[in-house]
């Protein structure tokens, strides 16, 4: 096992989700069932919004040991722009659709420049650029 | 916005968290910096395990505001196998590497032989199979 072929994302209310996502740049094929379980066609690893209760049904979960987490989860999804600019204009554009500024993205002893806000369902997303960091040929981070 | 290039597990132990995950089969490169916080050259979208109490700060959060989460936290990230053996090699993989089992492999309605497992730390890994995924040449799924 060494790839990672989807994220999936339990949320709250699928079509806010959905709309949010769209917002801020993700994209999704023609999908008939996208009532039900979205997919983004993004590069890397693929991104799916699906209910919280049916992946807690899917997983075998009950809602009372395991309600929705109302604090910082433990994880962060990361996209790295390709400058300054570009973060700031992601998070205008995540902001003004429901997205929580959770830090204002800032130059960081590490070189780099980056934020964190949180989407409509309080998951964490990071958006950093550094001028240090390589992608290949599908925009993938290459880890030397 | 459409690409995903980083996931950060915050995690309680690094070096077992590492431990964990080479012993499933994700590979790193020679890194100095390892005891502090560890990269995958995995495909797609790159591992990232760093310690809770580092990401935290990152964040700017507090831990009594947001403890490790100790139920499900509302996301899975998924290895899409090439068969059915493949899933199982892994589930017998990683449960003999600390891994807990949350729901053995079945074959579902919708024509898939999945299943659930935990991390040391927790979290959520699907580990899949289905004869009708495509995969691109990175081996990310292809989704249309």
């Amino acid at each position: 096992m060494n790839s990672i072929h989807l994220i999936c994302l339990g949320v709250q209310d699928l079509a806010q989700s959905r709309k949010f996502y769209r917002a801020i740049g993700f994209v999704e094929p023609n999908d008939e069932h996208a009532n039900e379980i979205v997919f983004f066609n993004n590069t890397g690893t693929k991104l799916e919004l699906f209910p919280y209760s049916e992946l807690l049904k899917d997983i075998g979960l009950n809602a009372t040991e395991h309600p929705f987490p109302k604090s910082f989860n433990g994880v962060t999804h990361a996209f790295n722009a390709k400058s300054k600019e570009e973060v700031d204009f992601i998070f205008k554009k995540a902001l003004a659709n429901g997205a929580q500024l959770i830090k204002q993205p800032v130059w960081g002893d590490w070189g780099g420049y980056s934020g964190y806000f949180s989407d409509p369902n309080g998951y964490y997303w990071e958006v950093a650029y550094s001028k240090d960091w390589q992608f290949d040929d599908n925009d993938m981070l290459v880890i030397e």
